[in-house]
């Protein structure tokens, strides 16, 4: 018996899913022994040509004509944001219609709220598409990897600022040259805030945590720093210090508590992850019997997106009524930023006079912070010169502190920068 | 209500899912709702202490005590090789219960049969471990991208080849030294042919493809080449030309024709495949709707193999009595590695005199091969000189005649040698 679909939502990853249901369809029904049929779909928009042959009946503006369509077996939302996605979600969810999403930003702000419908309902949430486009990440992470402990995921999960980085380290531009060259590709949204400023990466980083360690994590409570402050000297000076800068979200296990931040992080050029150019997204994985793991693929667009939602369809129609939910520890605690231990480079910028190296390492001495190496160059017409340190592993609180009585200094001429280090092996 | 497992080998990778089983279970019970309990294990050697408490009267030499206990629900086999690890696995299936395999050589050499079994009783048969160690690489290629039509996978499958070609590329060992090095370490077994013939690699490509393109592939069609022959003079060219060079196990979809091969192939340095470094393997797939993905881990090992065994157990205990197996088609046929293209290394050993190069030229272009670039160094000690060429994109029939012909001249001093290249985009 063929499996009616319905679309809510039919923009850019809508259109992927229509065109991998049209074009794929025998192959999709040859591997799954079922028919995936598209029945019905709503947008605002209904007039639009998305270059795909659609039925002109086949569209409506009203998502409840989808969600309660009896010849609608899934539910696929595709519009994004909180409201009224999450309406049609539950709705679904209570007719006992399987759902299909990939929306992260409602996902890791009322997960647990979702979660719970479906598990109540024994219906069956597919959300793949919400972390990593194309990359069946999520998958790896609860079904390859159930068998370990995951101790760490350090993932570049926002495409928009990887390629933005990946431009300022091979051309040298700086951030908004960067920007305005990704909006006119396509790759930035006029208002860039979302993605530049690690919010979007933060709400992936919140799904995978909260399945990698079994516990509801708080969005609100992921430390996040986006990209805008990374200038092109940074850049120079981590590659002469053996580094590239991405933009890492970092979830780690560190005892009893939960580490997780977005930051822009200095990583060894060796490393896989220092390699993952343009738009593409990577997804770095230790559990504690697999070692370190690695999925990497395009993490948005079209085709790629449209790809993860129809392998949800595709497990859902496998593997039936279930759900797959682990369970849930209420309350794991998170660790304050300030708590985090990492190496740290740090960028001062002071006047070229002789004792300046001296009272800077005296503060950081103070505060128990060690130096691995220093670069000092030459100096710049406003008779300020860059400083650039890479620490040992210090205490983020004592850095802070550090800086703070550091850029009370006269010596000082701007705020010191400062970017966190992963040391990773491999 | 617990499952009863039972374990057929316990060597390096029984060991290593005994330890899960025994560590982690209390996770993995959070995570699947029920316990994985280990109730039997066979091996021929019941004495040795492998590390992890096991209760005496768990342990017989009779691997049929574990297949027809009652309180077995699920069987792993883990002794490898044809006989008598196919018998166990049809006879467990006979009786209705699901099994779990590392046996790459077993399901490449016998899938068709072993799979056809496992159908007609409709029992799941769980195979993750046979490629790519604690990849979940199957899992993705089978499930994560079902949406797709697979148009290439490019692997390093093989550890122990991977091991000897860094260490050749990284401190300008020969492969004999590379090799022996990997022996005193584990890494390589005493008679390393399985391994550096690129049979190990074939296994796992045919079990990789056959699911792929959704057809059996006869694994002795595979064109196979290993490692023994690359030297580092090869290792040193291949760098100046920007490339390194890598076991690549290789599965094309050409019109209507499979390509499939296992050989030493160069790929440009900046790719995230020549990154892959000593025992780590690496998979990279392009889908069509998906674009390239990659999948990178330990391919290898007694924690990370066990791992994905444990996987498949938690998978098999989660969907029930499904088998998923895809319809397969009879006959797809496979391309004659002769009708191949792609551009070549030709690495030409001449005396250095005047027209030895042309004379080479000349024969290239008479077989339809044009030359992309040429580096010729000093002489060497017995007067010969390498030239050494990249070829543009040229069909390898032509190659093979031209050699054919370059080799019969009296100026060439040794037999010219060859390497394919893929000119991988990302």
């Amino acid at each position: 018996m063929d499996i009616g679909i319905g679309l809510i939502g039919f923009g850019t990853v809508g259109t992927g899913v229509v065109r991998i249901l049209q074009n794929n369809a025998d192959l999709i029904e040859g591997r799954l022994g079922r028919r995936l049929v598209l029945r019905k779909i709503a947008d605002l928009d209904i007039k639009r040509d998305r270059g795909v042959p659609i039925q002109r009946d086949m569209l409506t503006t009203d998502a409840y004509e989808v969600i309660d369509d009896p010849t609608v077996d899934i539910v696929v939302e595709l519009i994004g944001g909180i409201e009224p996605a999450k309406s049609f979600i539950l709705r679904a969810l209570e007719l006992g219609k399987p759902v299909v999403t990939a929306n992260k930003a409602l996902l890791a702000q009322h997960g647990a709220e979702i979660f719970g419908k479906a598990a109540e309902k024994g219906i069956p949430l597919g959300f793949e598409a919400s972390v990593g486009g194309g990359i069946p990440v999520l998958k790896a992470l609860r079904e390859g990897l159930v068998a370990n402990n995951i101790e760490a995921i350090l993932g570049i999960l926002n495409g928009t600022s990887n390629y933005i980085l990946t431009r300022m380290t091979e051309e040298g531009l700086d951030f908004k040259r960067a920007l305005s060259q990704a909006q006119r590709l396509g790759y930035a949204e006029a208002d860039p805030s979302l993605d530049v400023d690690g919010v979007d990466a933060a709400h992936k980083l919140t799904i995978l945590a909260s399945f990698a360690f079994g516990t509801w994590i708080d969005f609100k409570r992921v430390y996040v720093e986006g990209i805008r402050d990374i200038s092109p000297l940074d850049i120079e000076f981590s590659r002469e210090f053996g580094y590239r800068i991405k933009l890492l979200a970092i979830a780690k296990r560190d005892g009893g508590k939960i580490e997780l931040r977005v930051h822009p992080t200095m990583i060894p050029e060796g490393h896989l992850l220092s390699q993952v150019q343009g738009v593409y997204n990577a997804i770095y994985i230790v559990g504690d019997s697999v070692g370190p793991t690695l999925f990497y693929g395009q993490g948005a667009g079209s085709a790629p997106t449209g790809s993860a939602v129809v392998s949800d369809l595709v497990d859902i129609v496998r593997q039936g009524r279930l759900l797959q939910l682990p369970s849930f520890a209420k309350d794991r605690p998170l660790k304050d930023i300030e708590d985090l231990r990492c190496p740290y480079y740090l960028r001062f910028t002071a006047v070229d006079r002789p004792g300046v190296l001296s009272k800077i390492s005296g503060i950081l001495g103070e505060n128990d912070i060690s130096i691995a190496s220093v670069i000092q160059k030459g100096r710049t017409k406003r008779g300020a010169v860059p400083i650039v340190m890479m620490t040992h592993e210090a205490v983020e609180r004592n850095i802070r502190r550090a800086i703070e009585e550091i850029d009370a200094l006269d010596v000082i001429k701007d705020s010191t920068k400062l970017i966190r280090v992963e040391a990773l092996g491999v």
